[in-house]
């Protein structure tokens, strides 16, 4: 390989996928730029939908096993407050998100990741601190709004066919590069799923693959 | 409350739910008593069937699902190697662990915590540093001989009514305690399920409940 290839790796992007319903994404949504900036890398986000990858991987949400529903609220809240992070469940959960997710695609492609990215912030913490719901219309036009959109121009995009097809495509590239969860981070080809792997994620970036004992 | 209560609840064990064919668990299984020691906690271990629970749950492992498979046999090495431990992925798994598991309870039983726990490692390491399939009554016989049991009488335990009893108890009682997966760790009535909540574990056991933010 040429010298210059490794400076590329060093310097490829984090690929991070989350859904605006996951409460795990939150919480990784609120500490993955920072991690990676500590180790000079960006972070290219991926709005995408989890009952899509689920159906494909023939998977279900954690609330929807009996057992697993009371310890999975349980660690939702508990996780975000180790995180030092704020959190309240909503009472609609999981919600639809596809409307949320096609306003970060429009977003991506019309003002840039940037903008992208801080509409997903504005979403994550909407829905899990106050309770925002995400799948209601009126609500969701008022929280583009709030967040400094063009509401009505929010609104005509999550109908808009062009973002249903690139949210799609969208859905289809992550499963296609393996990812069955959210979120989902991808460092040099290594992936890693869950908000829990943020100490992993640390290692890999400071110091590559883990040394076999 | 009495004044004494204090005391009781910051000496209570901690209880720890493990499968001997679980790789989550026996990464657990290296530090839970590290952990737990450094907070003046002893720890309760409890060899159940993941299978038995899984059925109750609904649930099933990780390697049933087809892309969650690649990610988790990856996960489990890298979680290893992360926590300083030798990994070796057993070419049969997951397998069936009802013999290994009596053997512990039995043990339990008749010889007491530590020597259980002893038989626990033992397992656990034999195979996923080893390959030994604990399923294979040839291969656990000679661990058992290797482990300093009584060879003869390990398989005998095995094969009683009263530790297949036993560990149908076992399994009922995690069931009622909430487990529907392993590692699962109950510190003061809360559930930690999973050996990434060994962060959590440690402070919880520091200070209590997080605090809400």
């Amino acid at each position: 390989m040429p010298a210059s290839s490794g400076l590329a790796r060093q310097h490829a992007p984090i690929q991070f996928y989350f859904d605006f319903s996951s409460p795990y994404s939150y919480i990784a949504s609120e500490w993955i730029d920072a991690v990676a900036a500590r180790h000079g890398r960006r972070v290219q986000w991926h709005a995408i939908l989890l009952g899509v990858l689920f159906q494909a991987a023939e998977l279900k949400p954690p609330v929807a096993y009996p057992l697993k529903r009371d310890y999975a609220l349980r660690d939702f809240e508990r996780s975000a407050h180790f995180a030092g992070l704020p959190y309240r469940q909503p009472g609609a959960f999981p919600i639809a998100t596809q409307h949320a997710a096609r306003v970060f695609w429009w977003l991506h492609e019309s003002q840039g990741h940037d903008a992208a990215v801080a509409w997903a912030h504005a979403g994550l913490r909407a829905y899990f601190t106050r309770g925002v719901a995400l799948n209601d219309v009126v609500a969701l036009k008022a929280l583009a709004g709030e967040s400094g959109l063009d509401a009505a121009a929010a609104e005509a995009a999550w109908g808009d066919e062009r973002w249903k097809q690139r949210l799609k495509a969208e859905n289809e590239a992550a499963l296609a590069a393996g990812v069955f969860g959210a979120p989902y981070c991808i460092v040099d080809g290594e992936p890693f799923w869950g908000q829990d792997r943020q100490a992993q994620i640390e290692r890999w970036l400071a110091s590559g693959p883990f040394k076999r004992v």
